[in-house]
């Protein structure tokens, strides 16, 4: 029990935020996606979502490339390999810390 | 897609928070538990349990009763059934979001 429970003091705090976990795993489904794709499927702010990729980039969790698409412009996100990997494993102790006591 | 990821938008976050979601993990399987099991279990410092029994206790997530054994003071801390509840929401509300695509 210790050491599953205890495992949550170390949660990745940049993956623990409840957008910035929206978006890791929207993310995590798809090769990339564009700003406004991400508004509208975790329905955040054009400001939030902002800031949130923003760290998620800053962390190395989230590769942001900017392009026109004719005159448009088109914000492109991808979750890169220590993103996936830093999701991945965010996922498999919240199972397990959460699951233990499933049902009880 | 979009109702299981957007649920995580709106996470209780007195729940959410690493620290207390030990507590109430742990809380929630026994009956009541005082202050020194509480900071083993956790391992968290005196001060950090405190404050966050505290602002489980103020959600009324935690009744936190002081008493005496003998010349020694014991702090017990419950799970209130609102705090049960919350937790229980939580878990479903934390299942289901990053359930959906487990082994993505």
């Amino acid at each position: 029990m210790k050491n599953k429970i205890q495992g949550l003091a170390d949660l990745d705090r940049v993956i623990h935020e409840p957008a910035r976990l929206m978006l890791a795993m929207i993310l995590s489904t798809v090769e990339s996606a564009d700003f406004l794709f991400l508004q509208r499927e975790t329905g955040l702010t054009k400001g939030n979502l902002s800031v949130h990729l923003g760290k998620l980039e800053k962390a190395e969790y989230v590769k942001i490339e900017k392009k026109f698409k004719g005159k448009y412009p088109l914000t492109i996100c991808r979750l890169t390999p220590s993103g996936r990997r830093a999701l991945s494993s965010y996922r498999s102790r919240m199972d397990k810390a959460l699951g233990k006591r499933r049902g009880a």
